[in-house]
């Protein structure tokens, strides 16, 4: 699970409709299966994320698997070999998956393909490059909010606007694959210096909110995160200024369809890329994302290591 | 759980003869109960408080709960909004109690109270305000230490004195409401600077620890850990002031009574507040203490968890 | 299990077989046994060692102990009575085996000898003092490698060189002790501000590795870690001076015997004590070494827990 480029349609909906499954686990009075008991699942995180590591720790733990907590961040270990040997000997120790979240764009994508390893390698944010589980559970969320009947369905017909920094966003380029891969139509929307023509949306691209709200008509809005360091190198004027032309709130929200919904990826600049009033709306499945992700991220690991397979992907 | 003045006296009984019960298990050979199966606590951390997040992780394995530790310190998150969406977030993930450590008193009430999430809320410590399992756990060391049959009785007829800095100590100001509701007599003794009369001790202020101990014969002395800050503040003169006037030692210790205990929060200051012969003499409690914060801990997480009630405290 | 002197050859080669065992169940589909369930092993770690705490987390879990991390570093802990104060609160909680990693030579056996603690306590490294868990996974590598039949035989009759600052290195003095005992002929090699004589090693001092390769001819050359905080002590010229005169390359491994193996108990410094060629060649046994380190863990904690007896070792 490397990118969202290496799923097919059927795959990603079987993975979609096994999430489904495991979300009723999670509903249930004993939220845990035995399925992949004596497996070992390590989360390698070469950067914070609190909440990614959170989600997959109890995806792992509802899966009965021993979980370890890796944070490279700080310690000697840096990229390049110093990944190679950190991984083989979390493999010679006996892990099973890696979950991987490191700076470096690609680096997934490295360590699973360099013959390192033999252990599954789930990408859980390289750089500015993909973040296919997070694209997941947006598809997940999209799908359970927009289609009536959403087991064994793809996203046909459905318009999606991605709202923010495109550029930069891992977030972005990976929903824009898995989406276009279940047949939404996908448009972006930012300020010029952060919306990248060569992305090639297939419903267009958009310097103002508002004009895509209008014209583009979308049944979902993902606002990104904003990263205050992009602040800093000042890809725009002001916190006020981004706010005011790309920011949700509750005027451009009562735009939107009636069954029209809004995501974000958390965590949230409330004030900044989203109002308070807009975060805490019905139309906003924000919580609903968090919750689809322990279950994506079940299925991911369900799907990687349960079979007899033993195969990598 | 937020507050010692949450329980009257018949649920404070109540709690503490299910942590007696559990005491018994952690005597076991295997120490588990499979309970909390499937269920999940999150110690949610804004402040670091090793000894008190791993007495709850314990309380939480053994009940067979799968725990996750989110150390929210230096992490983007801090007050106000941002608990609550951290909080939601948890709740989302599959959280169904939030043990909460935070340095604004107030907070865990807040959590609670403001309808943010349905999960447990139990407070592990708010600013200078309360600290409920920590007052639970003395008072269950001062009943198992003092009363000849601890099951279903309280501490009526107990003289107990708090001794150090009563301001700013969360554990004195649960200690003063949870062991009064018990039946106890509760004096406070201290420096003037740090000894509030607002506290209203049934038991009277002392300044001098000779004279508590001649003029109220205490059967449990808690003596409080000295902060460091507090000494920078200068709230009192030097630390060997301080020991010399309010500090346990083993002259003091011989003038209480045969039966008297005495009793410390930990970790310890050891030459200052208390010196090492107490500490370690047979009338020191310290830990028992220890070992029924776990009991304590698993009898909340059962009170709150094991019921088919799902209510909130 | 505080030094590798602790252990008689007959009750080495007993943790090496039932390593050995253990080392069959990390490779089952369920690398799990039920045997110390209800356990509690506690890392108490006052010095950053990710990769040993997460060997030793791991081969807890996979004989079903509950593990909790206690990093010390930076919090107020620190040394002498501290210590004391900490490993009774764990004891207190109900910890069953403390795994200690600390900077003072020493301090594992004060903490088990002291009657501070009952639990069992496990030296994890230190100081400059003993690390006997690696030499046991060491020696477990080495018999694996090197002798026919391994259940149940010694090493006697195989030569082994460590290499580098032998001075420093808590991983030569505890291999040198365990190795000995196991009846193999132990050689150093270094530069002489790093080689004590003191040390007294069966198979002699070499301040050349070239020269210990050609007339040592050792089945097993164990290089150690350059710690970079010794570079700058100037114990010895430069990177590139090191590496030149006490590296393992291509062209030392080749006058090496067919069947003889490098070790190193990482993480490796690549390009100064060992260069890559070596690190990955097929006698290189560094991936074995990390392997058989949970084995051993296991080994260890199942022989000092998993007994009728509850003695402390």
């Amino acid at each position: 699970m490397l990118s969202a480029s290496d799923l097919a349609k059927p795959q990603i909906i079987e993975v979609l409709d096994l999430a489904h499954e495991m979300s009723d686990v999670n509903e249930r009075e004993i939220k845990k299966l035995p399925t992949l008991r004596g497996k070992t699942v390590v989360n390698l995180f070469f950067e914070d994320s609190t909440r990614t590591r959170i989600s997959f720790e109890l995806a792992a733990k509802r899966l009965s698997a021993d979980v370890i907590n890796f944070a490279a961040k700080g310690s000697s270990v840096s990229k390049g070999e110093s990944l190679k040997d950190t991984a083989q000997t979390l493999e010679a120790m006996g892990a099973d998956a890696i979950v991987l979240r490191h700076g470096s764009s690609g680096s997934a994508y490295r360590l699973a393909h360099s013959g390192w390893v033999q252990s599954a390698v789930i990408n859980a944010g390289d750089g500015s490059h993909e973040h296919p589980t997070q694209a997941l559970l947006d598809a997940m969320t999209i799908r359970q909010a927009l289609v009536t009947n959403p087991i064994g369905s793809d996203l046909s017909g459905k318009k999606v606007l991605i709202v923010g920094d495109i550029s930069h966003s891992r977030v972005a380029r990976s929903n824009l694959i898995l989406l276009k891969a279940l047949g939404a139509t996908v448009a972006t929307c930012g300020p010029a210096t952060l919306v990248p023509r060569s992305l090639e949306p297939s419903g267009g691209i958009f310097y103002s909110l508002d004009k895509a709200i209008d014209e583009f008509a979308p049944d979902a809005v993902l606002m990104l995160r904003i990263q205050s360091e992009r602040m800093e190198a000042s890809f725009f004027p002001t916190e006020r200024e981004y706010s005011r032309v790309w920011g949700m709130n509750s005027e451009r929200l009562s735009r939107l369809g009636d069954s029209a919904i809004v995501l974000h990826p958390g965590p949230m600049n409330r004030g900044l890329e989203i109002d308070a009033a807009s975060a805490d709306s019905p139309k906003s499945k924000i919580l609903d994302q968090v919750q689809n992700g322990v279950a994506v991220r079940m299925a991911v690991l369900f799907h990687l290591l349960a079979g007899d397979k033993g195969e990598k992907s």
